[in-house]
């Protein structure tokens, strides 16, 4: 608890100075990637939740001549590229709205284990793949975003494909990559992140039962990201995540749009 | 059209480079400002939509063991904190998720008219008034996203307070202020913004029948942002908004979230 709810963050105050200076230039459409699949008919869900249902209430010319489009929608709040808030798994753990807005941006660190996944589709990500990660680019610094790549956006939205099931809607047949127990103890306990993230349905893989890393990540107040999209447009290191989940009050999770600016020397 | 799909966009390219970069530093929560409001039962809609209706699906200690909570909701696209897309009230404009990413960063010219509008609760923002603006500031600058600030922050959640009408439900009633039809001409066609944003219900002042402020923005391929909570702790000008909708496939508009960095030498 103390972490999350603790005032300083890790962002650089450089970048704070100069972000909120009046300085202009051009910035072209490269720099920035939406890490967030759509909401619609073929957004993902988990076993036994409703697909996303929306539906137009006014869509067309008005008796007053003008144009109007309206609509609304019903969602469960965890399906597509959503946000678990600390109490999805932890009783005191904070709400959607209660985590900080500091929380919210930070580094991304991409551990690339897509490879390992194209082998074993029940693979979980091990402290070496951390290790390994570190040993290339330094330790995780403080206030990252830790995000697991298994290459498994090919799948989306091949509900059967993504899910690792020919019986989707029994969750206990799902087969896909995701964090291990240790995994999530070295990140929570051996480094000061503030989330982590993974571009498959649950931090947890497919197998699991216990839910354990979400036990853990979400036990230590930090917050998870499912079913990211365009996590192979990422470098391993030098992306700046901005995740700002629409904020419902007490919501154990929700919606979220993600997006990373890329470093500058990085074009797609 | 032209200026929604164009490439370039402005922000400054120092803080681009220094916000992706690795280097680090503290920054404490008087920084950053959420102008959200929370999405729960006091959520304020428009007439004859319904409220926000969220309900847990569990909540408590599950079968395994762990404590499991998750939920689920159902809203329409244009109530709380939310954004117009330009397709709202322009058959052509773009939908929710079509809007570029770079839109969505941007300065605040954030413009008071709450003195006014304490005169006349329907108050419409003039030309005059962003001249003044222009006056003390400077020229509205390109990208810029620019905030009516009315007051009315001080009335949310009291629905009859805040829509100025003891029927809140019938639309014919309503009494509130909003910008006129020459502002939103001038921002449209003599600057280069981004979209515009106000504290209140509407863009467009409670008596409107025409909504041709929403017909001008969105017809500009402009978004507009409305109930937007806490501008009063807004600078005129210096803040950088950040403000990510959910990304609802061909919605109309629907909930974000909008928070601003506030320029180093404001504290709260």
């Amino acid at each position: 608890m103390a972490r999350m709810n603790g005032k300083s963050v890790l962002l650089s105050m450089a970048a704070w100075v100069v972000l909120t200076s009046s300085a202009q230039a051009e910035l072209d459409d490269r720099s920035i990637i939406d890490l967030t699949y759509p909401f619609d008919e073929h957004t993902i869900y988990w076993p036994h939740n409703k697909p996303f249902a929306w539906e137009q209430t006014s869509w067309g010319p008005s008796s007053g001549g003008y144009w109007y489009a309206s609509g609304q929608f019903c969602t469960a709040e965890h399906g597509g590229t959503h946000l678990d808030a600390p109490i999805h798994f932890a009783k005191d753990g904070l709400t959607l709205d209660e985590i900080p807005l500091q929380k919210l941006i930070g580094p991304a660190v991409v551990i690339d284990v897509s490879e390992a996944a194209k082998q074993d589709r029940d693979y979980r990500m091990t402290v070496a793949d951390i290790q390994g990660w570190e040993k290339a680019y330094g330790r995780i610094p403080d206030g990252a975003i830790v995000l697991m790549r298994t290459g498994w956006g090919q799948f989306w939205p091949d509900r059967k494909a993504y899910l690792g099931s020919q019986t989707p809607d029994d969750a206990a047949t799902l087969h896909f990559p995701g964090f291990s127990k240790e995994a999530a103890v070295y990140l929570t306990s051996g480094r000061r992140i503030d989330g982590i993230g993974i571009d498959t349905a649950s931090m947890d893989h497919g197998p699991s039962r216990d839910f354990i890393v979400h036990q853990i990540v979400n036990g230590a107040n930090l917050y998870g990201l499912e079913n990211l999209a365009n996590l192979d447009q990422l470098p391993q290191k030098g992306a700046t995540l901005i995740l700002l989940p629409m904020k419902i009050k007490g919501g154990s999770g929700g919606p979220v749009r993600v997006i990373a600016l890329l470093p500058q020397e990085i074009k797609r």
